[in-house]
């Protein structure tokens, strides 16, 4: 099982590190790029071309602004594309959302919160949970140790009051 | 392969009612259900509980406004849990969009465009296609007949001017 | 009389502890908790749904982005809800707002402002004055506090022109 | 028990109206009044000053665009307000919502959603239920008529597919 | 001639300081003062209806978030009141400028930009100017003064390029 | 005392006939133009340097969309300019608004609500009044009147309930 | 002297036919095509590759939604390309505005007005009148019809008045 | 070839380097002025009258705020016009964005992202390269340049995972 994260410049990666963090966490192959749709088109649209034949079976598209990246790389593949917005300088990421998530019908790009790489990657991974059951068990521990996290919190600020 | 379509409430199936013409269309099961995150919380809850259990793979959540079903749905199961904002008479769905999008760290919703029913049932097939090969051969098909029409229509264009 | 302060995140507890400290300033008793909608959503909703017989008589549920706390208690108690939006890092608290404000018929969420933390307080106090009449007399005493504040800050922009 | 509804403008009548049907089916006597911030601002304010000695224990306050009369009448009665936003001709009620929710310290108003009318209602019903314990018996009821109602159309969308 | 400004908080101030040292530039008498339309309502409407009989000629009303303030004055005066929305640390003064502008028929505040301290003392001058010809003059001086500052930093930003 | 109004375009008209009509009423002078910033910018420009010398006192512009005209006639006269954002087909009114109140630092428009004609009218006699003390006296009248009216609506709906 | 005109869907041809009315007055060949970025996104690239070499001189692209027309083919000429954003049945253009113009540094695009299909061939005749001297002079006459027009409504406008 | 550049203010003398510099690199002559739509209109106006015969090909005009310097400029010459929006202080650029984008028909300006400095350049040099081929050859060449840049990040990435 394989994943690929793109992203449309290499002052995403900020944010899209945590995406790789938790698929390698999920021991989910990544390969992650910088592919322009707009300044490297070619090498955006040859990879997301060539990803079912790469053995690729989710991609991640990360961009800011008129984000063109993920809907351009669903346009010219079967896989499932997720679309995580970035917040840029100006506009509060609304931009990047909207550029991402108003697809037109036909071409849907599944989008997460503006800069929530962390769900994108637990997306990806719950999406191939559907083939892969250990990827599905490993989620469920995962979300207990999440849910303990918060009791853990909340043991805290109860102790506080 | 069996796919979920809970709706907040009866007047989104008009929207709704795409997403299953387009899973029947693909030969996927779909079960399409009325179960509100406030008005029947526990039924809503239960059902998404069970819903791994009960065969599902994939669970599309349709809600307008404050729309909390989707997010409320994908806490309580494993699978990947599809948004679908449904626009309502104030706000222009942007309430429902971000209320459906914004999901905090932890719990993903796949979120597709404000009243993109077709998109969503895409998606969720994309997803099933993962693991079902057939879909993803149907899928091709389906973007070589939805390319076929825009070529149609260009042409239509074209003999006007 | 007794209030329950619910907040999804401890992240949001810098903006929450103001509530805690007007309710201890009105001698109402406080518990708050952090449980989360998303990643404990059976303790958020067993706490709610528990909480009228536990002796409280108004929750305030306080949390930022896809905010479904507050909706989600609502939902599954009849003590009136009040809704406390936290701002987050993008979308400067609009996605938070219309989370909780834009609920659907039914259920309603009585909202304060985007951070209104101390609203939240004065509005729950406000609310259990309709049968605790001393809260009455206090909040119009904290009120003519405020005034004198008031007066106190134009004395002294009067002083200076 | 007694609730004040005050609209801004005759013209939100048609949106108040469900308050007040609602209301009433609750069996709280209710008070519907035309008082406008700017237009009768001291009748407005002697009618919310003299409100909670003339047996008045909650008031909600209706109005569109920039709207005043929910703050305003909060700012002279210690009585918990609840503010209904109007959708009036242009912004989509955003104008409304905004000038009723962000209240400043030490003065909330309860916000419901924009038109939201019928919520206003089950607010202020709450409110009232914290003292009153038949609304309290009578609210579960009407809930779970309501649940019965989303049931029904459940079982017929069901049926449909 | 002589101008009140009213400011809804002390920490408006800052902001409308500006408008301070415009007013008496022109040597217009100025009147500071801190009156909160929510939490010192009557002192707020009490100088407002006493305004014209005080001498006062204009009235700015400035104040942030669910801003109030001018239209509250505006409904009590004769008096043509300027609004100044000042921006509070959330929804970037969107909240308060809707509050102020969007002023139901009958009574209008006459709104400048976010902040915009020292258009709200120009345009009070140019209200008393209508009377007042020295003003006029003044007015007239003022813009050669800055069109002239404009013209110094044109040449300036030409001998560097 | 003459005021003028400036129109973007003829299809402003159908607002800007109100506060034509409330400019008669108070036996103003008025003189409404069409003259477009951008179509006819001489004319507009050349109207607004006169307007003082031609015996205006107060100009009202009115326009839709990116909505120059009452900046740019602001920038070429001493004369108070009140800005009537109109409402377009999209946007809802919020780009007129965001293009009139928005000015920068040293020339500003008197801004009302989208599509506020009858208070732009209003504001304009405001003005006047500051200087002819009839008007003063006509504008109490009016306000008496408004008053009547909202008072007589709130009796029409206490006689309902 | 020739433009292309790529719209993304056939229901856009409604708003583009406009552009090519105005190109056809001014003796500009005109191709008008439909041409998905996302569902005959080969076509279009293919397209914009070779509208060069084809004799094209500017490229106006017209898209609604997450509108990455204009974009895409901006990311595979040199020629200078024209966005023109359609406002679609949510977001009232919003989305369409923000996909289109926000593009980040490196790929600019042209954008005009939501709907803006005039201006779009406007402008496009512009950037040609750089080369076309004969295109200029057809601009000025344009103008001063379009100045006559506006005349005529003011003298409409007067004459009622 | 000669560009001129034309800054409301010049604190938009940061952003509008960017500009200069892009333009430089391409040898076009630039001009870089101060000149303010409002402060010092008949600069402006006169300016934008005479670039035409001064030999300007091309006008970018930056402004934030209530931004009409580019309309402004775009009616009194047949030259296109590029708008570049300065994000300020308040509304996050969308005043700025919507005041220049949302020309009304007749007269457009071709308008980039918000603070998009190096797009309002490059956009220019396209313009100009309908007619200079050299500067066309020069844009496929900066394209390349910036593809390897992309490259090279791309490689960045790769190396590191």
């Amino acid at each position: 099982m394989k994943v690929a994260i793109i992203m449309g410049s290499d002052s995403d990666f900020q944010v899209v590190e945590k995406s790789i963090q938790i698929l390698k966490r999920f021991d989910v192959e990544v390969v992650a790029r910088v592919l322009s749709a707009h300044r490297t088109p070619h090498l955006a649209v040859a990879f997301a071309m060539e990803a079912e034949a790469n053995g690729f079976e989710v991609i991640i598209g990360a961009a800011g602004k008129a984000a063109h990246l993920p809907g351009v790389i669903a346009g010219v593949t079967p896989l499932p594309v997720i679309g995580l917005p970035i917040k840029s300088s100006t506009m509060d990421g609304l931009d990047s959302l909207l550029s991402i998530v108003q697809m037109p019908s036909g071409i849907p790009v599944a989008t997460v919160a503006i800069n929530g790489a962390e769900n994108a990657a637990l997306l990806a991974i719950q999406m191939l949970s559907i083939k892969y059951s250990e990827l599905r068990e490993k989620m469920k521990a995962y979300r207990l140790t999440m849910a303990d996290q918060v009791i853990e919190k909340d043991a805290a600020i109860q102790a506080r009051y």
